[in-house]
C-alpha cells in the first residue's frame, strides 16, 4: 500500500531525528539523462550544523559513479509499507533496469538538487557532496544536507532497520525521557 | 533491572547486525589510571573485514581525548533496560564522575585493548583508532573492531534508538525476509 504523504519543509538542523535511529533509507541520484536508486544502510550523521551526514557507497554501486559525477543525491525514508521495493531495490542494478520505473516510484523535481526525490517516501533530503577525501581508501561520502522535506503525519514514521541475514527490525513504540534530560544535551 | 548475559566470542565481521539498526551505543575508554563511558549515537558500519566503525565524538566530550590518546575504546550495546544509565552518563562529564560507580556499572578486562568492556551490556566490541585524519575537520573516528562479545541469547537485543528531543525509540518486532534476497546480498 502506498501513502499519499503529505510533506512540509523540515529545518535541515533537524533531520537527525529521522535518521540517527539508523533506518535503511534510499537514495536516488541522476547524472546525464539517468536516475537511479539504492538501497543504504550505512550512513550516520555528522553534525546538525551545517547538517552533514556521511555514507558508505562502495565502487559496486551503479549510484557510486553517479553520485561521484554529479556532486548529489538525495536521501529518502522509506516506511515499512515500501519494504518489498527496498529490497527488490537492493538486489538489482540501475545499470540494467530503470528503478524508478521498474518499482513504481514517482521522481519528484528537488528544489536544491537535481537528482530526483522519491515521492512515496516519507522524508527526502536533498544533499550536495563536500568532502571526498575518505572515498579512494573507504568509499565515504561526506554529504551537507541543503534542504529537507518531510511528512507532517505521523510524528516518526514505522522505519525498517536491517539485522543482516534478511532480517530487518521494524521500529517500535518510543519512550518519552525528555525529563530525565539536561536541556542542553536533548 | 540488570540482566546478567552469557557472552561468546563473535566473529568480527558480523558485528553489523547488532550497530547496522541504529543503537544508542556506550563507548567506554581508558587512559592512564582514569576509566570513562559516554553515551553515542552518531556511529556506522563502514565495513565487515576487516571490521570498520565510523563514529563522531566531538572535543566536547571527556572521552575524546581519551580515546585520542589511548587510541582505543569499546562499543558496548546497552539494552532497554539500561536506559535511564544511557541518559545519566549523556549528562555527566568524567570529568567531574566516575561513571562506572555513579551507574553501578561493572568494568572488565578486554583480551585486546585497554579500555574496559561493560559487563551489564548486551554486547562489546574492542576497538583500535585507525584513522584520524577527519578527526580535526569532522570530529570523525574510524576504529576497527579487533575482538567482539555477543550475548547468546537472546538473539536480537531489545535496544534503545534515540530520536532527538528527549524520545527513544525501542525496537520492534522482527520480519524475515530472507527468500527474497539474492544470495550475495543478505
Amino acid at each position: 500500500m502506498r501513502r499519499n504523504y503529505k510533506k512540509e519543509n523540515l529545518p535541515v538542523d533537524k533531520i537527525r531525528k529521522f535518521l540517527e535511529p539508523g533506518p535503511i533509507v534510499l537514495v536516488s541520484s541522476r547524472w546525464k539523462d539517468e536516475t537511479n536508486i539504492m538501497s543504504m544502510g550505512w550512513h550516520t550523521v555528522m553534525e546538525f550544523s551545517p547538517s552533514r551526514i556521511g555514507c558508505f557507497i562502495t565502487g559496486a554501486n551503479h549510484s557510486y559513479d553517479m553520485i561521484r559525477k554529479s556532486r548529489e543525491c538525495v536521501i529518502n525514508i522509506p516506511t515499512v509499507n515500501l519494504l518489498d521495493e527496498v529490497i527488490g531495490i537492493g538486489n538489482s542494478t540501475g545499470t540494467q533496469v530503470d528503478k524508478f520505473r521498474k518499482f513504481k516510484l514517482t521522481p519528484e523535481e528537488a528544489d536544491e538538487v537535481n537528482a530526483p526525490l522519491i515521492k512515496e517516501c516519507y522524508a527526502n533530503f536533498e544533499c550536495k557532496v563536500v568532502d571526498e577525501s575518505l572515498l579512494r581508501k573507504y568509499s565515504f561520502f561526506i554529504l551537507e544536507v541543503v534542504k529537507a522535506h518531510a511528512a507532517v503525519y505521523p510524528k516518526y514514521p514505522t522505519t525498517v532497520h536491517y539485522r543482516g541475514e534478511g532480517v530487518f527490525m521494524i521500529s517500535g513504540k518510543n519512550i518519552s525521557k525528555v525529563r530525565k534530560f539536561k536541556p542542553q544535551n536533548l
